[in-house]
């Protein structure tokens, strides 16, 4: 058993409303010392594989199949083997 | 200059239907070997800070006040420096 931690950004070409939005709120709040937020999202997700190398190779599938929309979003992930095996 | 990291995840307690959404998603795509997801979000900011310490209490204090909901969600952060200072 392997867990995948998959990152998912917006592109840094690609304006980040959201992260726009929060800092705005920070700097209202009086943090003024904040600057250059960018939000995103991640997945935490257990996995059967039978080596490592497998697994990466399916956390990349599904990442191009569903989880990032390649034209505004670009990811990373970390895999570790979960002890439990 | 520090850089922060902030990951939130809803407590483990909550239901999260994001994540089982996505999940279901990834088996009917044929990605059986995939169980338990959960989604989150991340926050990367550049701070100003005099010492680490302060950026961390900082940091702090925008995730109890702004960031985070802690009736349902919990966080974890990470400070670096940043090498441009």
């Amino acid at each position: 058993m392997y867990k995948a931690k998959i990152n998912v950004t917006l592109k840094k070409s690609v304006f980040d409303p959201q992260g726009k939005t929060v800092l705005d709120a920070l700097h209202s709040l009086g943090f003024q010392e904040a600057s250059k937020l960018r939000v995103g999202k991640f997945f935490d997700l257990n996995l059967k594989a039978k080596s490592e190398k497998e697994a990466e190779k399916e956390v990349r599938a599904m990442c191009d199949k569903l989880l990032v929309n390649p034209v505004i979003e670009e990811y990373e992930f970390q895999i570790e083997e979960d002890g439990k095996s």
